[in-house]
């Protein structure tokens, strides 16, 4: 096992990596931008190095400054957390010249599913069941237009290479395809160097349902219960919970084991996700995988009671998974609220400054608060706007809301706004109760229902 | 269901019971002293009624004044929590006079239990082993020498009646009896208005385990799996676990077996838990019966997943318990260190003042605080010096101990002195890690040691 590791992020996920590190005996090392010197995660870290300014780019997307702080501090190993380098094939590649282990899949998996094309043929090969569009890549308008017939509009032009919205189109019906195609191609290729396009139906009244996987080096693979993460604005998840109490036993199962399946073709290694979309009549449909551990992780470690950042860094280290599929039982229901500081009722607009009072309610059966916030913290601008994740386990669905509602009705953080009143009114819809909500329900049926309202 | 229960107690206990109470959509109201205005109950309340002043006789302990305010709020029923009238059996009749359930087991149970003498025989009529000793009471100093005889020296004298250490007497040989046996009755005389006696013999290195059943006006009755709560100082419980890694599961049930007999056999309702020692053969030996919610319900909840309050709340409402034997399965190993606002350097003295700065590490998997502290409030000498219950879960007894150990490194309260640094030095105890502990060895053989290095 490691000795010592080094935790390539900040903010909740950082503290939360460490803590687990601290419990297995790992000594561990925070990094850090000059604006965080009196973050959590460089409090609670065994050493900590700064590797450069507060923009993103000049520290935590700092490579170079990142595997410096491993070598000079002996770290064995870079866990990346989410977000920042964490499915960046080059860096994975870079700590393997510096004989680092980055606890993530190998740099070959993460290129593969990174590109959005070949990572939806990848799974159509495997046998995964994929959103209808193109086999691969379009060569040219002529070929989209006859995607476009046999799936009906409308549809969705995107580059293969694609990321952050860049190089898409949507296209409701074939007389506005030629435009559209020439202009994402042509944002394809500034954008990523790469015009390669490929062609998706767009699916609607759908809901958002992952699976996570794991797998060792050894090829033991499971899965975990899904989680349904519709509920999002601005393509940012909003409330995420498992199991999804529409899906049966026999839906999950089927679910799970063509996740395993889609794992094993691709000789995947440590953890990742396979996020669906799920239509009325539960079908399911591949729309990309995410090769590392991600926000939501935690409601499937409520559930399950399985601490998925151990099993990280143990099958990293070359052990074999801590579990095996049968002992993965899930047990009640869990949901996480993203705690963000932000403010909804100016359009959600990002709220800094420093914390003046905090209260978070610790106490009774079922509860969890990760985050990096202390009395006294100072937010600053320079970050993700997510300051706290607050997540309930109930034995069902019902406690599980009653528990998330009395949490966030008892958290108190002073000093900056954040959506914690937003989550509550989210709380106590009728969609929300009857868990029917699609991907578009929050932003088309509820945001503007709120706005009157508030 | 109840609409409105009054919780009859203050800190942790009474912001555990409220909490419960909201996600079970039940209003609650808080009593209050004058110096616990600003207490986190009264803050956590639907409603809340001050019912007298700072001593515990003319407030938490003036019936008179909790039952109106039971009446005056119009509660259904009464949430005793432990400690102060929630082994009263006159408060529970006045409760059923006013027409208000009290939330625990009926009156004559307590009255029986209460009665060590009878409680004892009580359960040695039921099959329960008890500790060798007199067969109810006895007459008097002769019939007490032959018992000592009969079991052996070091015996107790007992007062039936007994409470707080008044009228018991440790007597080594019978050379010491007669004396002993005048002064112990006569000071139960004084002390309790009831002279009856009876002996125990004194077992050595010997541990402290408990079994909390539970059981419904239906009859249906269950038990927990056993916790170990061996390390005490001053006859207060400092650690506790659960389940203890000693016994295994052939023990268990045989324990967890005659605890529900001994319950079915008194017709008992709600939950109790029968306290034992063990000797090293594993021999258990009755004690006595808690006829409430003990501090240390946490842990168990923590292993099984289960609110004991709610279950106490439903099944004082008539309703069957919602668990049966075969869903109460162990998930891992739980330990709760007990925090004191107390300085263990000066002879752990209680500390009082202001909390100045509280930080609570609430993040990942297997943790839980049970607190009523946020900065700001003020610890008053008033009541019991408890201000914290810390809790982790693991996977097995290692992974608690590395979790606990953590919390207690990362958990901040200023402002007053605790016994936080204690419970960490004891968490690194060679015996404390095999679990190999007896009742006395935090006072005979750790306390000395540690003053020592200290």
């Amino acid at each position: 096992m490691f000795k010592k590791v080094l935790v390539a992020n900040r903010g909740e996920i950082a503290v939360r990596i460490i803590r687990s590190l601290k419990e297995l005996g790992i000594k561990s090392v925070a990094v850090y931008s000059d604006v965080d010197r009196e973050s959590l995660h460089v409090q609670l870290a065994d050493e900590a190095v700064c590797v450069g300014k507060a923009r993103p780019q000049d520290s935590y997307l700092n490579m170079k400054n990142i595997l410096s702080a491993a070598v000079g501090t002996g770290a064995e190993a870079i866990h990346p957390g989410f977000g920042f380098l964490s499915e960046n094939s080059r860096f994975v590649e870079m700590c393997e010249a510096c004989g680092i282990t980055f606890i993530g899949p190998r740099s070959e998996t993460i290129d593969l599913m990174g590109n959005k094309a070949n990572a939806r043929e990848q799974m159509r090969v495997s046998g995964v069941p994929v959103i209808p569009g193109s086999d691969g890549f379009v060569s040219d308008a002529d070929a989209a237009e006859k995607i476009g017939e046999k799936v009906g509009y409308p549809i969705l032009l995107k580059a293969a290479a694609g990321g952050g919205g860049k190089g898409i189109r949507r296209v409701d019906d074939e007389t506005q395809l030629r435009k559209a195609f020439a202009e994402a191609q042509q944002e394809a290729q500034v954008s990523f160097g790469d015009s390669r396009m490929y062609v998706e139906k767009i699916m609607e009244n759908v809901k958002h349902i992952e699976v996570q996987i794991f797998r060792d080096h050894q090829g033991n693979a499971v899965y975990f219960p899904e989680r349904d993460c519709s509920l999002q604005r601005s393509k940012q998840k909003v409330i995420e919970e498992s199991p999804c109490e529409l899906i049966d036993e026999k839906q999950r199962q089927f679910l799970g084991e063509i996740a395993v399946k889609a794992a094993n073709a691709i000789n995947y290694v440590n953890t990742g996700t396979l996020e669906f979309l799920m239509d009325e009549e539960h079908h399911f449909y591949f729309m990309e995988m995410n090769t590392r551990i991600q926000v939501e992780h935690t409601v499937t470690e409520m559930v399950t009671g399985i601490d998925l950042v151990k099993a990280q860094v143990k099958v990293a280290a070359g052990e074999e998974l801590p579990f095996k599929q049968a002992e993965i039982e899930c047990h009640g229901h869990a949901i996480e609220c993203r705690i963000n500081a932000e403010d909804p009722a100016n359009n959600f607009a990002p709220s800094v400054g420093k914390v003046k009072y905090l209260y978070f309610p610790v106490g009774n059966l079922g509860m969890r608060i990760d985050s990096a916030l202390y009395a006294g913290v100072t937010i600053s601008p320079f970050y993700d706007s997510m300051i706290a994740k607050v997540i309930a386990l109930g034995n069902d669905r019902t406690e599980a809301v009653e528990k998330i509602k009395r949490l966030l009705n008892e958290m108190i953080i002073n000093g900056i706004k954040t959506n914690q009143s937003f989550h509550l009114a989210l709380l106590q819809d009728d969609k929300f109760i009857k868990e029917t909500f699609t991907t578009d329900y929050l932003e088309k049926s509820f945001l503007p229902k709120w706005k009157k309202e508030d």
